[in-house]
């Protein structure tokens, strides 16, 4: 496999000096504790939003940090939740007098060394409280979860509680906002390859040429089943009615609908994939009054999507629609 | 090679079908003639920008139609030119008192087909201009043109063109100003993999596992050499060189830099590629301004990138800091 690195143990360290080369003017970078940072954060009127999880989900979550966003982000290697000692410095980094709120997907990893990390600045005075995020609706546990797994819904909690936070509100209106986004997100994705995190070599997993993976996890953990390639239709349909099935989703209901690329997979063929969502959308009575298609939350250079959907309210809605800014972008 | 496709003959069709879906107020499709154009285009009180290529590239070309970019794009069949009557169609759908520019990428079939359908639509009384893009620098003749390619120098002579069409430059005017910005803008690419269009069904090139292609064009034509495979820094260094020294650029050049993925590389991978390139300005003593790093013109899912610089001068700074709008977005 062919990629587009020097050495494989500098990877995320080069990765994210392009970035913050790339935003001097915005961004910082603690190197020695991997953490991306606004840099006009942290401040006391205004609660810290965080984040940390492995790398290899560009644009989550250190391209995810920006003015009404996150304030922070702390990745691990690829696919490797952050050192404790590093979420520690991330914490202590972001410390406001309003607190701190850190966002996790819901994977052991990730959530064990947050835990431990939480207790420990806890107990050094700085305010802390926690949102899981856990939208994958193709499995209850897995490989990596007890539960389900967190995957793209992230991006709409973090948008939700970035704007909320920007706006002002207090710790534990912001545990509400995000609990709450993440009750009314779903998701499930699926795979035409596998991906090769650069340090191991080789793909994490290999599909023959007729065969997909349904359900797949971001790091490409075993998803429902294996199954024969199929019409894009056919593919998108499964996944589409799944997630609609799951909260359920009711006719009537106004709704955000997220066609999310996993790496490998061009613009083109996820606009004909959303072609097919917004389409299904008409039929069960959904009214789409927001559309993402594109990258969010990814799997190195997989081929495959996720689609979500999100259930809005006019407060939810209003925060999607609150202004943001982040490092990537068009112009 | 597995593909998000129902019928491929279909493949353009229902991925413009999907753009339209997620741009209701903004958009509008001539399906019959697969125009994507302003849904508030044409206006007697701006020169519309118009351009046509095979499809394939996306975002390029129908990606791009928005406010302060194209006012509408004609594209043909993945990697074919788009058939004169479409050109001829578009000519006369986005006719305005103030003429007609229409933008091409230096390709043969694109030329030929646009040169008859100009004259066509003149005969009629439709004003129009044209500018040429030929940005790329590694071959000075190719499989399908006579002298240089047309790659993702392109965005920035819509970005500019369009930026003063919005403000009310005359077409003259306009002419003046994508010439200029094409003569300051210099792209290179390489290829890791080959890329499969739908209706082809196999890739139109492979490389082996340990091979590059140097110098490719964005339908997979030949460039340089092939060559083995190098470290991300030792291959962009090559690239950036090559470009760097076209014009040449000099110590003290204002420049926007662009990392543009051909479609199948994993935007981590772009920020690990930023990084040399934005080490190199800063040896050369060019001055970055504005950086893009993400997908601007692709070969479907190929693996690989562009890097084109940009020299600025106040007039082209302005142009690309001008507000635009395009369907594509994150937010």
């Amino acid at each position: 496999m062919k990629k587009f690195v020097n050495d494989p143990a500098n990877f995320v360290q080069e990765m994210m000096e392009g970035l913050v080369l790339a935003n001097p003017d915005t961004l910082s970078w603690k190197k020695e504790f991997n953490i991306i940072y606004r840099s006009d954060a942290p401040s006391n009127d205004k609660v810290s939003i965080i984040q940390g999880s492995g790398s290899g989900h560009e644009p989550a979550h250190i391209m995810a940090v920006g003015k009404g966003m996150l304030d922070a982000a702390v990745p691990g290697n690829v696919f490797a939740a952050p050192p404790m000692e590093y979420v520690v410095e991330c914490f202590k980094l972001m410390n406001s007098e309003k607190g701190i709120l850190h966002i996790v997907n819901n994977y052991q990893g990730d959530r064990m060394g947050w835990d431990m990390a939480r207790e420990m600045v806890e107990a050094e005075g700085i305010k802390t409280e926690l949102v899981i995020v856990n939208d994958d609706v193709a499995v209850e546990d897995s490989l990596y979860t007890v539960g389900r797994r967190g995957v793209a819904g992230n991006f709409f909690v973090i948008k939700g509680v970035g704007a909320a936070s920007e706006a002002g509100a207090e710790l534990g209106e912001l545990v509400r906002i995000g609990n709450k986004i993440n009750d009314n997100v779903r998701t499930m994705g699926m795979a035409l390859t596998g991906c090769t995190p650069p340090a191991k070599g080789e793909p994490i997993f290999t599909l023959a040429d007729d065969e997909i993976e349904v359900g797949v996890g971001i790091h490409g953990e075993p998803g429902r089943r294996r199954d024969k390639m199929n019409t894009a239709d056919a593919i998108l349909e499964e996944l589409f009615e799944a997630v609609a099935g799951d909260i359920p989703f009711e006719k009537g209901d106004r709704v955000g609908l997220m066609i999310n690329g996993l790496g490998g997979t061009p613009i083109s063929e996820l606009y004909l994939l959303y072609r097919k969502a917004a389409l299904l959308c008409k039929d069960h009575g959904f009214n789409v009054v927001k559309n993402y298609v594109g990258e969010y939350c990814t799997a190195l250079e997989m081929a495959g999507f996720s689609i979500t959907l999100l259930r809005l309210d006019d407060e939810i809605e209003k925060l999607m629609n609150a202004p943001a800014e982040i490092p990537i972008r068009v112009f």
